[in-house]
Order: structure tokens, then C-alpha cells, then sequence
């Protein structure tokens, strides 16, 4: 059996449902899962649909061509169809914080996360061991300011050859240019220690703690050009009280940053998460 | 422009989204909302559809004509198709606690709520000065194990003179009997102050306490014969500690009932809830 | 019996703790709570104590003109001490939103609120039935960008004339000059519909909307000169998604609104908050 | 500097905390936190203090005397002090699950944690890498029916060979007998993957499922002879919805139990658990 992914955005209009969803009937498919959302404000549809196939004879290459032909040729939009047997493959950056890689990795290990990750990049040593003791190949990539450009471009000479979908920074600690950003659009996941937009850049337990809020955040986006501005993906939140010293505040973090970077992965990684305007769709 | 709810469920089966979005496009409507559920392990099939019909010739009692005919008359399913202008008519049964209450009218005011309140039923006179600054009928019902039978057919006698389409219990204190739930299956609303199943009957404030719990929370769930174990279609639950008294407790658990409540409230009368199998599918 | 509560804060030293349970023992009274805080970084002390007094010839005065000479004068320290014969007196400002209102009224009518509330003022006529249901005074003092001095007068003369403690802006709706800020420092109580610091200002969920955030928030804080910037009292968030339009982050939001408005007025009102540094000690 | 924690609970009388506070100021101590509660229902009184002692003379073993001479020999009581300096020690008790395993590790290997794991002890061996990998002494002890008294006995050798001060079952998924729990009184620490008292056993996702509950939860609880009833040291929830299935309920617990595990594993380690009637005081 095999089984699809369809995401679809286009300007809403009548009848959109009811085509795609007979185009995958005609074709044999069975739909298990659909999920619909119109922006009414900005007139755009968003659809995501998953479909069985039984006939031996499918493949999900010919159904593409179809459905370009057919459907997208007809109607302008854009379209993605994923088959549920292609694993999307993760490149790790991370740094010397170890909490959000521990949970990604135990996740990884224990089936939890439908993904590869081919190595793990990072700017220090520090946490080689951790990625030797799972398995995963290790690249250490110094950066400095100096030498920055040029670590970006080892880096993507890593992401093409292992074909790389989307890249995770685990607490990666540093700013990444334009030159990566511009190749991998919405396929770079950070995972930002505050609330935002409250408290962007660096340091925003430090300023948290000095504003005096009750309850602390964590938010993971796909990385644009503005710092921490691009697509919120998923974000918590936990309470705290004036007892909690900077550093209390750091240690709670790093529960909800763990926790809603995983979650964000997950989403991605099962395409769940369409990006327009700067927003997400998420068809959870 | 006219507009209509569909609710359906059925066996699940091939084509059965395709079949219905081109039934509806066929006759003349536009699909602005769609979700739907498979229950995999009882294999049933699960589908809310909100649509537009421009044509000034649409019918809404035409429509279900069409749709039992061509849709429900060939494929075995339960459906329900509701137009958006008719309003679901809710009769409020309440005892001494006002909460509930005043939050419930305060937002049927301010025109939060998509329902209409013919009258206000209550086993004590009470709260009769809520009602009549807010311009509801008030009827007083006493209760007593002695007139209970009496005092429901009373009630019953409102419900049908007044073409309620369903209840809600604003802490209304008194078990209802199968006299009524047998008319108003799954239209029958109760607010349960504990995290159900725990604490299942009277004073469950006391025995969370006693048990020493970190959370309390509130449950609305569809009344049947046995007791608090309805569909539950809305739960919630806030943090507590040692020091909370009983007394607190209890203020920190009004807070969640009527916010619990009034979701529940919400998501019926806008015909987002699908019950099955005593459980709820909620289209939110 | 008599019952008082104690609130100091002083720099930071040793053997404060012992010397005042100490002089409250020597005095007859009977601690029933302590709690403490030390803001590390700033070296200061912050202590809440409540005591329990059975002799007949206890009285407060002379009690606070004891602590007064005999630890105030000798320790240098912010210093209050209230009977808890006494209710504070709470003047409500409105507008509009009638959703705060009901919330406060509703606890205030059945007993859950330790204050009095004299009377409401708003700039509209709106919401007088509300107020006249519940028997509460109230005032329309309108206000335009010329009356506005004007009307902050007639606002500080009822303030004054009825002796209020605090002030309540229950989605109040105006900017509140420093004329009465400094006449009520730390004793006017805001709501702000977002999760300060984030989206200052007016239409915070139009904001939230536009970055698409996945929770919103609600802010209770005192007032300061610097708009949305004053020490918060409380917050807390709900859950949001694409799907939710402005409209529904609105309604949304007012849940949160009335609920973290109402926790902030009960902390407020049973002297359970301590201000310093533009930020607050809840001893809650 | 020298730092000690003390707790006391004894029947609640007048002058508890002058007594006490007095006492560590003679002693040339400077309480640096002190929290107290009143069962007022049972008339207890709680208090835990955290002093610091600048004495270069100053004894923990010395104070203990003075405080059952002075203090514990006059008021009958309960009490214990613990010096800062030793950290307590945590044997860990594992199956085959290994995400709170995973989590635990981490934060101890990062410094999080104020405590010791001389060992780890699982009926199986699969999770032995991870524990080699940490570099944690780990026990093979396999349970059967037939040697589960034998193994048990294995176990409390390992216990007391090791000087361990407390166990936690992270999901050790197997009943710990009153031979363990009689040696360990509140000092077995163990996960449930419920939101206890609610679907108290095995399979509670399986549970809440069927229930059909909107939220799940998970419960750190001491363990009692009586199965899941224990006093409850922390419980965290999660929304969920109809399109759960039970796997991705029990993916969703899964990040529950770790982060309440590790909670509650921080509070005992911290000595800010009391416990009383099968019930927590948490000083936190």
C-alpha cells in the first residue's frame, strides 16, 4: 500500500475541495485524512490531504505528473506531494547547551521521530561525545567573525552532499547569514528561549527577569532574515514567581525549550506545517 | 447569501469526501469549512462541512430533500444539516450558585453566543433577580425526592411548549432522571467541578483535598444514566498546592467551571460536536 | 480576636526574621503565616506576616505605634500594617466591555471579593444598567482630548470623597494621566489584553494576529507613567491557532482578561503584593 | 560558609517560628529563607529554614545537638537537618522505556541535578549502553513471579552497600513489594502515567482513551503499599483531542512523565517535600 501527502495554497475559490478530492478518487486513491483553512482576510485556501493507494501499479512519480497536469495546470497554485516511504533528512547544528540535544536524540533513537539525521554540525567540541555515543557523524565547524562566511560555506557543502531537508538549530548559539537562509527557505528551525515577540535576541531570561513577568516562554520558528521575526511553528509557556533567580529561570527553559522544539520537528518533519505571510499553517 | 452545517458519520469507505464535496458543489454551494475523523479502530468515518449557496433560489429544506435522496438514501449514515439562520434554543437549570450564570448571560448580552434562552428553570427562587435583570422568564421548580417525578414533567412541559433544543445544567445540583435524558439525548449539558473520571459525584472539592492532588479541574460532558460518566466535551484544569483550603479550592474551581462550561456551551449550540460510543468528536 | 497583616521591606540583614516574630510574640500574637523573600541581586528583605491577637486589650494603633518605635525606628524599612477589620475601598473605571465588569460584580455580590466598592465611573452611559442591578453608584464622567484635565478633577474628587484605596481600570479604555498616578502610586490596577511585554499598546490582538503567534495572553499591572510598562501582577495565556480570526482571539482573550483582572484585585486587595523596582513580590 | 536546611512539623502552638528563628540567630545563624504552613484542619505547623552560619567553628553535628536539646527536647516534634554539603544519593531503578532515563541523565551530567546516582538497576538489560555510556554502574537484576523476593533482596544490598537516601522508578514497570517500601518510607519516588487519582493501574492511556478524556496527565507520586495511591509530590497535564490515538497519547505522556519525574526528583533531592497523612507539603 501506498500511502501520500498533498499540500496545496491557492487563492480561495468554489469548487477547490471538491476537484482535489475527486482527482485522487479517479486515481484510485482513498482519502484518510483531510484538513482545509481559509485565510478570509488575504482570500488564500490551504488543504492538506493524505490518500491511500492499493494498486500495485501506483507510483507516487506518475501521480505527480498527473496531478500537475491535471490539477495545478488548471489552477494556479502551490502544490507539494510527498510519499510517506521518503524520510525527510535533518542536519543538527548545535553548540555547548546539550538539553535540547539529549531530547531530540532519545527521540530519534526510540522511533519517535519519522526522520534521518545524517551528522550533527557544531561550532564547539564540547558535545562530540554525546553524538559519537548515538551513533551520528560530527563535523566540528569553528566560527568566528572572521572566518564565518567560511564556515557557512563548509556547512552547505555538508547539507548538499548529504541531501539535506531542513536544518535544526538546537541552541546553536549563532546568527545564521543570508547565505544559508536564502537556500534552505523556511527549512532552517530555531528554537528561541522567550515568549515572542516579546524579548527578541540575546539574553531574554535576563531581560525577563528584569521585566518582572509571571510566565516564561519558548517559541520555535523557521529562521528569515530578521532576527527572531520569521513563522512562529509552536511556542509554551510556564509560570514562575519572584523567587526565581536568573538562573532558575534558565533551568525551567530549558524544559519548554526542549519540549516545543521537538514538538516543532515533529510537525515539519510530518509536513504539517505550511508558511504564508510570515504565519503558519499548522494541520496538526 | 444562505449557509449550511453538515454533519455526517458513517462506515468508513472509499470516496466518501470526494461523493459528498461534489454533491454540494453540484448544488450550487461553496465548501468554506471542512474537517474530518476517522476512528481507525472502530473504522467509522466522521465529517463537518460549513457552505455557502449564493443562488437566491437555494433552499435549505430543498437541500435535505436532495441530500437524503441522492447522498444518505445510497450510502447508510447518520446526518444532521442545520442552516446558520436558525438559532438552537437552550433552557438554563439552576439551584443557589451564580457563577455560572451571570457568566453565561453576561455573554449571551454582549452577543457572544449564537443561541436564544427562552427561560431560566430553577428548584430555588434565589437567583430569580439574575434572571429578570437580564429580562429571561424565571420559573421556580421546587424539587423534592417526594415530587422529583411531578416536578420533571413540569420541566418537560417548558421544554416542548418552548421547542428547546437542548439544556444546560449551570450547576444545577439535582440528578436528572432518565425521563428527561431519554428526550434530550446528548442534548443535555452538565458541569462536573472535578477533572473527570476522578472524583466522580458529590463534593469533589473535598476529595481532592483529602487525596492531596497538585490539579483541579472541571468537566462538561453530555448527561446520560450513569452518573458524571457522559461524553465529556470539555475539560480544563489549574495548578494548586498545599495550601490551598477547601474553601479555595473551591473559589479556584468556580473560575474553571464557568469558562469549562461556557466553551461546552459554545461548541454545541455551533454544532461542532459529533457523540459516539460515549466519547465526542469536536470540529473546533 | 484580632487579626493583623505585616508587610516590610528593608536592605537585606541578619536576625531580621527573629527580631520581628520575636517583638510580634512578646506582643501576644500568634503567627498564623510567614512568608519571605530576598532579592539577591539587590540585597533586599521582603517579609509577610500575618498574626492572630486573643487579648481584648489589643488594639492595631497601638500595636503599629509599638513596632514603630521599636523596630521601625531602629531598622530602617518600608513598613504596613493592616487590620483585618478593614476592607479596602475600590473604585471601578469602565467603559464599554461589559466582560470585566460582570466577572468583578458577580464575586463582589457573592461574597468572594474582601473589598468595598463605592462606585463605578465610566466615561460612557453604556453600562449603567449593570451597575444599578447591582445597586452600585455610578458615575458617567466623560472625556475628550479637551475635557480630560477636567474630568481627571471630578474623577480625584469622588476618589477623595469616598475615601478609595485603589483603583480598578476594568477594560477602562482611557490613558491615565500623571495626575492621578502620583496621587495613587502602585494602587491603580490595569488590564492589558496581550502577554506583556509583548504588543504594548492599542490593539494588541490585531498584533498577535499579524505574527501569528500561537498563544495570547492577559497582563494585570499598576500603572505607571510609561504606557503598559508598570510592575505586573499577574498573567496568564491560552492556546490559539491559525484558524482563530481576530473576532476569535478577541473572545478568546476576554476569558483570560477577566479572569487574570480578578486574580490580580483579590492579590491587591488581601495586601498580598509588594512593589520595588518596577516589579512585584506576590506572596500569594 | 556553612549551610544548613532544617524541617520541623510538630502540632501547631504559639511561638513556633520565634522560638525557632531565635534560636538559629543565637547560634550565629542568617536565615536566608524560611516557609511555614498551618494544616488548619489537622492543627499542624511546617516550617522549613535554609541558614547560613559564617563561624569557621560552626559544626553541623553540633548544631543537631543544640537543636534536640534546646528545641526538639521541649516541643515534641519532628525534624531534620541536612548540611548543604552533602548531596543526597539517588539509585535509579529503569525497565525498557527510556525517556525519562534519557532526561534524568542529561540534566545530571549537565549539573542540573543536586544529588548522586552511585547505580542504576534494571530487570532488563536493554538500556545497559545508556547507562555505560554515562558512565553509571548498572545492574542486571531480572524479576519473575518465582524470584521476586530474591531479586527484591539483591536490591536492598545494592541499596545499603551504596548508601542510598532515595530510589526513583523511572517507569520501572514493575510493583514494588513492602519489603522495599518499608526500608524507603517516602522515599521511593515513582512516575504514573495518569493524572492520578484518574485511571489508577496499568494501560491508563488505553484509559483515557476509552474515556475519552480532553486532557491527559502524569503523577509523581511516593510509593505506598497501596498501588498509585501514594502522596502525590507533582502532576502536569496536556490538552488533547479526538484525533489521538492511543499511540499518540502515550508519545504525548511520554514528554509529560519525564518533566514531572525530574520535578519531583529536584524537590525530594532539595528536602523541600514534607509529608503527612499521605499528602505533600511542597516548599518550593
Amino acid at each position: 500500500m501506498n500511502k501520500i501527502t498533498l499540500l496545496i495554497n491557492c487563492k480561495d475559490q468554489s469548487n477547490i475541495i471538491a476537484t482535489v478530492t475527486n482527482f485522487v478518487a479517479i486515481n484510485g486513491g482513498n482519502i484518510i485524512y483531510l484538513d482545509q483553512h481559509v485565510d478570509t482576510e488575504q482570500d488564500i485556501f490551504f488543504m492538506r490531504l493524505e490518500s491511500e493507494f492499493i494498486s500495485s501499479s501506483f507510483s507516487t512519480d506518475k501521480f505527480k505528473s498527473s496531478f500537475k497536469k491535471e490539477i495545478a495546470g488548471k489552477i494556479e497554485m502551490k502544490w507539494r506531494i510527498y510519499s510517506s516511504e521518503t524520510k525527510p533528512r535533518m542536519a543538527l547544528f548545535i553548540s555547548k547547551y546539550d538539553h535540547c540535544l539529549y531530547d531530540l536524540l532519545g527521540r530519534y533513537n526510540s522511533g519517535e521521530l519519522n526522520l534521518e539525521i545524517p551528522f550533527i554540525v557544531s561550532n564547539h567540541v564540547d558535545l562530540k561525545t554525546i553524538a559519537d555515543n548515538f551513533n551520528i557523524p560530527f563535523y566540528h565547524i569553528p566560527v568566528t567573525k572572521e572566518t564565518k562566511s567560511e564556515a557557512e560555506d563548509k556547512q552547505l557543502e555538508l547539507l548538499e552532499k548529504h541531501n539535506i531537508d531542513f536544518i535544526v538549530l538546537a541552541r546553536y548559539m549563532q546568527i545564521v547569514s543570508s547565505k544559508l537562509i536564502s537556500k534552505y527557505p523556511n527549512k532552517i528551525i530555531n528554537i528561541h528561549h522567550s515568549f515572542l515577540p516579546a524579548f527578541v535576541g540575546a539574553k531574554p531570561y535576563h531581560s525577563a527577569f528584569k521585566r518582572g513577568v509571571k510566565i516564561i516562554g519558548a517559541t520555535s520558528h523557521y529562521v528569515t532574515e530578521e532576527l527572531d521575526a520569521g513563522p512562529i511553528i509552536e511556542q509554551d509557556v510556564a509560570h514562575v514567581t519572584h523567587t526565581y533567580s536568573i538562573k532558575d529561570l534558565i533551568a525551567k527553559g530549558r524544559d519548554l525549550e526542549k519540549i516545543v522544539l521537538a514538538n516543532a520537528v515533529k510537525l515539519h518533519a510530518n509536513r504539517k506545517v505550511m508558511v504564508y505571510n510570515n504565519k503558519t499553517v499548522i494541520f496538526s
